[in-house]
């Protein structure tokens, strides 16, 4: 880090380092109320989970990071099982390029692809609001049908409950998944070393402004559309290509700065990205001007970040560009092994912002 | 079948099989919006289930029966898993002997148990109103975490999602399952037979008017607590003692009856039951009539039917009642080969009624 950087950056982590040392010490939950906050992924959110659910159930296997818990069935027969959960409650139900239907199914793929396991099954559970439309409910179980077909996996096993009319908002989606590990070598968060680079699959922010556009109904004229796509053959061509890859992690609530934010604090190092290197649509980008947000704090639903050793981050980026859904692939930056877990975003004109998680929640019910 | 039933039976009979003769050919989904029925567990449910859910992902896992599905990991190191879903939208969230929390839990545990597979881990899935008391969150997580470890399952992975003040009601939980089948003999709907004898592990309707009283703050003096349980130890000591076990179901969602006519009709068989045969507390019979309710349609979330060949049933029996779960079990029952696929319920008195599926919802939210 030049001493340029350090100089303009010093306040800021003297404050959070205070700030760090409380919540390390013992979790605070300070709100008596939940707030949307405690949903968007940000840092409401980590603090809940740190705060609440860990101390509650304090399983090894629940380390409030992982998209999914990796599971040894044990005994004769024994296999590694990958297993993950998710509730959707996107507004709108239905928004360009998607709905909530297809949402649920890859999202919870995606949750599986991420530990480098096969997604094979998933569950599909409903809670419908008294008074929705039979045929808005067919459309969405279209959307989960189609997904599920399109990417291989099976929907066995499903529940429907009902609500009274106004306890719900015409319906709530839960998908679970299991997927199953293979032989692959583990991928880790405290894998992750001085000088490995880190690499987007594509544009950031899609779905985030997708869904935004269609609630608000704005008068933008754009096409965005969702990105949500299952991940799980670009996981396959990028641990072909890269069998060393450290960590993968879809950057979705609270966008890619939250995710990174979140790995740089689990693996004790910091980031250094170089924004003109981040791809983003100049739609998206504009859209976010004009609404005052960061795509970098925008969910994406078919996109990945991944964590590369140096030596094998050209194997990687060309597989991901050659994958119909890593097209627009692009190494954005690097791990230094400053402790203080920073997101440091150098700008195209040589200055320099720390880059935080999600605070608030700009765009509640993005997933 | 005596003569005098077959009388008395007969009109019912014909409209019946009418019904079903144009449900089997195509099922109907006449409704236009979703009723708090299509969420009771009853007839309507299975409609949606039928007409709407099998049709879109036709696998043969999805059988709209078995509360959990058998699947197979394959490849090295295959085993055979049970994997289940449910939601949860009890109201109010705490009631005599329990919370949302246990209830989910319980229920997912008793999912799996049902299909003979030792339940071993839970995902665990919120959506949270805004406004929400942390308070109540915490209260209902401890319930979660209690009821885990009495059962001896993990809590492996989650999720939190929060929607806006009015777009929910307090908190609805998820809870996916997954568990292991060992060595045992594959139970199925299949093969039940004529002569087969129908046990339940206890009283009957506790569950539903726990959570009835609790809700609508009647005025009614009684103790009566959820039966809420997991019950995987009792389906162990039942499988032990009568190992060819024909099926085992929770009658949760519409009662007993239900269950026994959803049984009936998967396998082409008939019910006999005597109704004095049927344990119910004096308090939940006494509940019942003030509110014009059957207790054989009242939810139980501790309860278990197992249909059991005539030979082992003795043995089943007595194992069921020196299990702390199943002290007050009973044998209710027979099955005979009448092909409608009714249950009949033979009064104290010499008389008989058909005794169907609940139909409507009177206890809407019930778990």
């Amino acid at each position: 880090m030049s001493s340029r950087i350090e100089s303009s950056l010093a306040s800021q982590l003297d404050r959070i380092d205070r700030a760090r040392t409380v919540r390390q010490s013992k979790p605070l939950l300070r709100d008596q109320h939940i707030t949307l906050s405690h949903g968007s992924g940000g840092k409401a959110t980590h603090t809940l989970i740190d705060a609440l659910f860990l101390p509650a159930f304090g399983d090894p296997l629940l380390d409030g990071f992982a998209d999914s818990a990796t599971i040894n069935t044990n005994g004769a027969g024994s296999v590694r099982l990958a297993f993950t959960t998710d509730s959707y409650v996107v507004s709108p139900l239905f928004f360009p390029g998607g709905d909530i239907g297809m949402l649920a199914v890859n999202g919870t793929i995606n949750d599986l692809a991420m530990s480098g396991a096969k997604p094979l099954f998933l569950s599909l559970a409903f809670i419908l609001e008294e008074g929705l439309e039979i045929e808005v409910l067919r459309r969405v179980v279209d959307g989960v049908a189609s997904a599920a077909k399109a990417a291989g996996v099976r929907v066995v096993t499903g529940d429907t409950k009902v609500v009274p009319r106004g306890k719900a908002d015409q319906l709530f989606i839960n998908t679970s998944g299991i997927g199953v590990h293979g032989d692959r070598s583990r991928m880790s968060v405290d894998s992750i070393k001085e000088g490995d680079s880190v690499l987007v699959s594509g544009h950031i922010g899609d779905h985030g402004m997708a869904v935004m556009l269609a609630r608000e109904a704005l008068e933008l004229e754009t096409d965005i559309r969702t990105d949500s796509a299952p991940l799980h053959t670009l996981v396959d061509c990028i641990l072909d290509a890269a069998p060393s890859t450290r960590l993968l992690k879809d950057p979705t609530r609270g966008g890619v700065a939250t995710t990174l934010n979140e790995i740089a604090r689990r693996a004790g190092v910091s980031f250094t990205l170089d924004e003109d290197r981040i791809p983003v649509r100049e739609e998206v980008r504009g859209a976010c001007e004009i609404l005052g947000l960061d795509p970098l704090h925008i969910a994406n639903e078919g996109k990945l970040i991944a964590i590369i050793p140096r030596e094998e981050t050209e194997a990687a980026l060309v597989a991901m560009r050659r994958h119909p859904l890593g097209g627009n692939g692009a190494v954005i930056g690097t791990i230094n092994a400053d402790p203080h877990a920073m997101v440091i975003l150098r700008t195209p004109i040589g200055g320099s912002r720390v880059l935080d998680m999600l605070v608030g929640d700009p765009l509640p019910r993005i997933c």
